[in-house]
């Protein structure tokens, strides 16, 4: 039997154009295979044809979006992941289980190698081929576009030689991955960091400048897993989708900034994740009601490094599977529900309650019914002070 | 002579009731002493007048606005400090510049003891305290409302008998706590977490649903420092009231969330800061294109930690110290314009640019001119990825 | 049926006129509770007729030898808890085992309070009152050393109007706190941090100085727990009993140091816990073996974390499980042998196997059968160096 | 003018071969620089010479001894850096003087490239390589050993067939790698990590089993830098030099693990360093009497970051610059002195005395002279507990 090589296919030129040439330069057979991770756009049974069309042997279609939410979008929120404070990991959290499906496909097809188009510059390449190494340490990875220094021109010339189904005149001027937590665009011009993004390049989300009516909504999570919306009970990729949806509208959750690369550089990049945003602003605020302040505060260390294990490919390694241990046994009580205002632009918490809350109202209150004791404050204050207090004497006697 | 003791007055009911009752209670003259740390409300002269006028020896008004801005706004914009990931530090941070003043004037005046107005059940006494106690070990600290149970009833009716010049009618439904840096806002129906803010609470900020035209500016740092605007220089007290007025007409910077206070419960709590927010967005992404990568990682944690230390009143301590030299070192690149646009309660970065960038356009380019070396590549992502590929083995033939 | 208070009952001379004491001044029946965590000494039997004799209602001992050895010594040693980087914990690990067993008590025998006998300068009032307060938070907790200034000679004077039998006549100079996990003394001469520890200190220890042969054994772990000791079947009690006994033969686990305590003050602490060192030092080990490099840098911050939330009184707290969780998932391949040389003071790991081991000959020989790709090393060095490149670049024009 | 190439030079067998095989192959004259990090061994002069003798057109020694010993090995010490809690940093520490000395060199011969004799498989490259990009990011680098697969084999070939002055016959079985701070040696047997190592693999210290007397010793610090030894005025170098003749007779500092590289293998590493242990020894416990309790927490974790940095090849990076600093702002009341005995393996702190102490013996002490306000502790356990409290209330309500 031939060897197979397993190609992560997206339906556009450079992986189409690809499985001939890994064909022609291997001598494998090509087994396409995409990945639905709610990416949206072209429809995935005309995907699948077109990788037969282009020579591919067998061509795939796996429907990863239920799983995409609950085991990869799902941590994500529970983390409140945001690389460098401001990024939901869009592509970050695709690309793991985009190399599962990968890596079953190859065994189910007796494939030896796995292939994808990733440049040598960008993270996707380490995500892949970190997390194939991860799940199947022996199967082989080759990165054409990489490695061959393939280039959008020569696959055009490939693809009108062999006269492939393929439109090469539709260039779009922005480079483009989506999936239901969100979207990410480069494009020339915004490689000029001075240089604003125009409308044009958005999709998930309407203007924010617009005049609108706010939108208003109750997010309803249960072990920090969001159930319901407005009282009626979502999986988590409908509840991705739907904030989506209204977030969207409102333009909330459009982001633009300059990242640290695992490659070394910086890269400006342009994200708009309205359900992702509005989600983990939701969570958040909830954890702030549930969570005990040590854990809250210790979390948020975790979080960070979650985030970065996660953006530099690291999913399927021994320390993101003990973070998750602990972000896990911290969502317990992360149960209640948060109402939010969305409008231009914002997602905004107007209010919160939840049976698992550590807000104690007899407590906090400075009116009737207060139940602190504040003969405890004094000696409290003093002890918490005395290491800085005996350091300060110190340095007086210098 | 007397015993003296200074007392931290804002001209309000408590502390003006608090001059007689101290001396009463203590036997002890009352130097009454104000901070202007940019809360504007009511001329600080005529609060000094009243003070005499509720029995003060001696009343000080001490101007620490620009001092308040470039000593404690500045470091706190460096650090990026935003408690809980959301709350700029507003009281946290005037309480040690109080502090400081306390002291001067218990020192120039000859006082055993300074006194403050705070309750029992929130931070600031602790700030105060600690505070205190860090600058003069020596001093003695008292707090009658804390430890002599003193209520707003008991405070009337001490006015009242003794026709103090208060006028204790215009009962405010809010506790206001402002200062250049912002607006904390607590009241009673907030303290039902589910109840939203009406625009009642807000001062600072013009309500950000209301349809107007967007600001654009420039903000130019030097180390960190901003020190123009669109061009025109600044001082640092400048910078943010400039943005406090700016931002705060786009209703930029309202926060509303439930806080992890020291003394171990939750509470509510409302707070404006337009130009601290604007600010501190604009530094951040600034810092995105001339922090290099692992000490912005590193950073982010210190700036936690820096947070917790100044929220938790250890302004004046040896780790707050070290941290501060760690952020001063980090700032030293961090020079070069922001371009930014308020709006709609958002302050959004469309561009930056810096001879201090470690943006490498030729590495980061897609198009023509493009510089990074792919080939490097392969090499790095197999050994970046090595310790979870063996570990990945390792489980495997378990 | 009147009110009753639980004693923590340890047998000496507070504790002893503490129950008399206690039922005078408050008129409730004291139930006396000695917790046997396996200090040793004094059999427990003749303990609990003594409380009997003093006046105790009801006397109960709980033996909770292997309790303590199983659920508080085992997770110290997996996180490798060492406050200061030297003290393993030992009182710190007894107290929630024995405030758990005072709950307990009270809940059995109706008692609406617990006593303890800690001082207000310690850090075991805080680990009782805040382990006792998490476990059963209406319990009332009453101090009668710290809160009513009971001193000794007062004791002395009360035991002896009483004939109360204890004797009173032997005062140790040392203040000692032991159970199966270490020991620790206080005394006198030791407060000058100057002078040195003397040889009559130490009870678990021979000294180090003094020839002997060495002794070496092999320890097995599984998943983290030690299981057998030269291959000879052992309980987690079992293996810390026999470990001080080998490793206090050699004078292994003295610590001497000055240690931060949570009161703020910094005290001189003499410890020895030679079971504890031997373990903690096999088990290190065998983690360098096992553990993957990123989750071993990691949880040596959640080890560091934990031992002072440990120290700090917060056993019973949402951080500590959640840091468990962490740590539990850490120990699932922390299997193997370690061989070990206990001699003159020191425990020295000098062989380990394990078929968990992520060590491979093959990737680090530098002989024969060498199978590491040195050709990779290239690009990995390249753009791992490359962020600090740029960052000296720019450094460099200024 | 011919291209010039500046070679690390040490003096063995490989780097004398690179020299000629260097000229040949890249046409380029070669400058030798051997740098004297007080590795001991060989005279300095007969290096230089033989480096000429194998064709160098310049042999150039660096006497780096005080250099590195006070800019590279004391900031070593201030950190207390033990990467892995175990490793002083030994070669890590080594590689950047010399990267810098190598970089002088090329600048003033007016070479375009450095060339080390590094394998791929090793830190050391990185270290070498990420250095001299920090400080000359145009500088060209070549490791001929690891691109050109040069082996011991060839080596000697190469030699024998020039004749080239060097004794090709006397080979170690030991790889080694030496300097002030410490040594390192890796061997055949050792890479089976169940072998312990033989006495025959230490040279800087006596067997520790021996019985011998102890040696007392008093090390006096000024800010964290060690001054004086028994009351004797030394420079940074000599107290390293003293401590590791003193320490090295008693068999100090002897270390044996499983060490994860930065190039994600695991290795067995042993290492002799007893002038570094003792002195970390000290000035750790001088810190537990100087530094305030927050400080020494968090400089634990900036500690461990130093240490992996510095391991990973990091010296000159911007993160390593700001930890510095962190470092430098803790260290400015670590003065004292610290009494210390060394015997059988052991460094071993009795006594510890400084006015820079926080250690306060009223504070401390239970017996006469207590200045410690118990009363305080009761609010401050309370209000400490809280938090868990309340989290303990809702947990028990499910």
């Amino acid at each position: 039997m031939s060897d197979r090589i397993v190609l992560a296919y997206s339906g556009g030129l450079d992986t189409s154009v690809g499985i001939g040439w890994i064909a022609e330069e291997t001598g494998a057979e090509v087994v396409a295979v995409a990945v639905d991770v709610g990416q949206g756009g072209e429809d995935m049974e005309a995907i699948r044809k077109r990788a037969l069309d282009c020579g591919a042997v067998e061509a795939v279609v796996a429907d990863a979006r239920d799983e995409f939410a609950e085991d990869y979008c799902l941590p994500a929120l529970q983390a409140n992941a945001l690389y460098q404070d401001r990024y939901p990991l869009v592509s970050a959290l695709s690309r793991p289980v985009i190399a599962k499906h990968l890596v079953e496909a190859a065994k189910y097809h007796g494939a030896s190698t796995v292939a994808h188009g990733c440049t040598g510059k960008g993270n996707d390449q380490v995500r892949f081929e970190v997390g194939i190494g991860a799940l199947a340490p022996d199967l082989k990875v080759i990165a054409p576009v990489r490695d061959y220094a393939w280039t959008r021109e020569k696959a055009i010339l490939w693809a009108e030689e062999r006269g492939l189904p393929i439109d090469v005149s539709k260039k779009s001027p922005y480079s483009v991955d989506q999936n239901v937590w969100g979207r990410a665009v480069e494009t020339g011009f915004l490689e000029d960091i001075w240089n604003a993004p125009i409308e044009d390049v958005y999709s998930y989300t309407q203007n924010p400048a617009e005049p609108r009516d706010p939108d208003e909504l109750v997010i309803t999570f249960d072990k920090g897993v969001p159930v319901a919306i407005d009282g009626e009970t979502v999986t988590c990729l409908q509840a991705i989708q739907e904030l989506n949806r209204r977030a969207g509208a409102q333009g909330v959750g459009r982001l633009d900034l300059v990242e640290d690369r695992l490659v070394g550089i910086k890269s400006r990049e342009v994200y708009e994740a309205p359900g992702a945003i509005a989600l983990i602003t939701a969570h958040e605020e909830l954890e702030n009601v549930t969570l005990e302040r040590d854990l809250a505060r210790f979390k948020r260390q975790v979080s960070q490094r979650w985030s970065e294990l996660v953006y530099d490919g690291l999913w399927f390694s021994p320390l993101k599977y003990a973070l998750d241990d602990f972000i896990a046994n911290s969502q317990q009580h992360v149960s209640g529900e948060v109402r939010m205002v969305l409008h231009a632009g914002r997602a905004v918490v107007t209010g919160r309650r939840s049976e698992q809350s550590l807000y104690d109202f007899n407590l906090a209150t400075y009116d009737e019914g207060d139940a602190f004791d504040q003969t405890l404050a004094k000696g409290f204050v003093q002890l918490w002070g005395l290491p800085s207090k005996i350091a300060a004497k110190r340095d007086a006697q210098k």
